[in-house]
């Protein structure tokens, strides 16, 4: 079946109008595609705690009017003419990145993610809680088949997040991993580690959740807040992945990873954590921290999760109901993430 | 040629009998051989910072009288009915470890260094400032043809502390490397990575080692307190390797990396170092440290050492003068290592 291109002239969305304000309908021109564009007619959109933070302007880097949303799944309808690899009517997903110079040293090594002159898709730009959105076909990835489209938004941003340094770190099936946090990212985690053929602990500050991160891929659940629970573990973990964005007993979760282990974060953490190089040196520990993947490692992210059926537990919205979304984000309350359908 | 076993009842050497006391001849009934040790004529023993440390007692474990000394270069005289791989009369080097259990799951990997029951050379028991030293036979490394005995004695510490993460961490030929101190254990490292082929800069707090760093292989030399030269190199290191135990810009030297840079700890830095997740998930950074090497780090050591001849730049005293040999490295003028001539 052939497509053909559909170009309109103004792309709508939800925007805030202002720093914390409700959103609400907003129109604006896009400008002409750039040649190594792609346009996604969007269908459904992941919220991301991220997009929050833009809304209220947390970073001080927002500019209104602002249309959030960054966990795009949609269909090419239009291709710009350098633009690679991609088909119109295609589905794709785009996440947190949606462009990079393509020749940089980063670039060039397939670390993209790491180049210096990477844009976000709603960084200085509208993103995805709109018809319509652009990235660089380099960041427009190709949802598999057998990937339900509704579910699948959050595996670009909170999904690549907590992928790529399974394959960056090269953690192995034989390993045992923890993760910190059971959110949007952390619950993906549990997930991809269980298929990943590791021994899973779930850390949580709640309890509650004990059940719930069992049914996630979690072996084990431990309370991120009982010392006595962190020291009887002590040495025993290979990766430790802190998803949460809280300031927790730092020393005492270190104490957890066995010789050569590793405290990763792909959660900002509000205050310094206080290292202590006498904590890493006898067992050979380290620290270390990484944003979301690269356009690699998000194909390999999504062919894997073809193959084990993960996707993510999410809350279904009609996009006209956006700020009910918001609210019920805000609220702590999501399990465990908030995609909104561009349909209704 | 076939040697004998040589046996005596007592061992002599130099000793504090008191925290911080001037060293003085000390003899002691060393008990019987254990199957695993061997015992080791000491020809030579280098002098290192955590021998003043255990002098001094800043670590509150020294037991008096004290004998120091783990940087050990001699012959074997005895071997224990299950000492393997050595024989009587072969040269041999000990460092900081001198036993590991053998059989935890560190060991069985190779990590004999992160062995749970690993024993230091002066922790609880008597050093090489003395006519004789015992070790496990793992931890007893033969010493290759064609490199100086006299001068090897500091490559099995402070050498293996510097080369052991150059091959955890699969430091690369093409690689552009800094190193934080020049001193004992950072002349030594700068002779390491130059053979190694990378790009090589020295971080030094004095300037006047500019030349001196550069003679030792440094193609490159920075100042460490210099905040606008840190700058001038943001973003070009790929592993930063800190010898020095002072407390630093650390900010200012994460900020030299370039994306996945490590900043490696070998020296016990006072203060703890406050991380700020930010400064590592944009560009996927990260910090790690390390003690000395397992024995086969230090074998391949000695056989890399051998092939490029290197050796430390070493300062000879007699051991009758071990007092006075202590006084200089306390002055700081020590050019690198101090090492006592068991002979003299």
């Amino acid at each position: 079946m052939s497509e053909t291109e559909s170009v309109v002239d103004t792309f709508t969305g939800w925007a805030a109008l202002a720093a914390g304000a409700p959103l609400q309908p907003h129109s604006f021109d896009p400008g002409p595609l750039g040649a190594e564009e792609v346009e996604v007619a969007v269908e459904f959109c992941g919220i991301c705690h991220s997009d929050q933070s833009m809304i209220d302007n947390d970073w001080g880097n927002a500019r209104f009017p602002f249309i959030p949303g960054h966990e795009v799944v949609g269909r090419v309808v239009r291709l710009g003419a350098q633009a690679r690899g991609l088909q119109l009517g295609q589905r794709v997903g785009i996440g947190w990145y949606k462009s990079s110079c393509m020749h940089c040293s980063s670039c060039m090594d397939g670390a993209h993610q790491l180049c210096g002159k990477v844009r976000t898709t709603i960084g200085g730009s509208n993103g995805g809680f709109a018809d319509r959105v652009r990235a660089h076909w380099a960041w427009a990835l190709p949802l598999p088949e057998g990937l339900e489209p509704s579910l699948a938004g959050p595996l670009f941003c909170g999904g690549s997040t907590v992928f790529a340094p399974l394959l960056e770190h090269d953690v192995r099936p034989t390993d045992r991993v923890g993760v910190v946090g059971i959110g949007g990212l952390g619950h993906l985690a549990l997930r991809f580690l269980n298929a990943w053929g590791c021994e899973v602990t779930a850390f949580t500050s709640s309890l509650s959740k004990q059940d719930e991160a069992k049914r996630l891929g979690a072996h084990k659940v431990v309370a991120s807040n009982d010392s006595a629970a962190l020291k009887a573990i002590a040495g025993s973990l290979d990766f430790l992945l802190v998803t949460a964005s809280a300031d927790l007993d730092w020393n005492a979760l270190l104490g957890t990873l066995r010789g050569k282990g590793q405290l990763h974060f792909v959660g900002i953490v509000p205050s310094a954590i206080p290292v202590h190089v006498f904590q890493l040196i006898p067992q050979q520990k380290g620290l270390s921290a990484s944003p979301v993947g690269s356009p690699r490692h998000m194909a390999t992210m999504l062919e894997f999760c073809a193959r084990h059926q993960i996707v993510p537990q999410v809350e279904l919205f009609p996009m006209s109901q956006v700020n009910q979304a918001l609210d019920h984000l805000r609220s702590g309350k999501a399990r465990y993430r908030v995609v909104l359908d561009a349909s209704r």
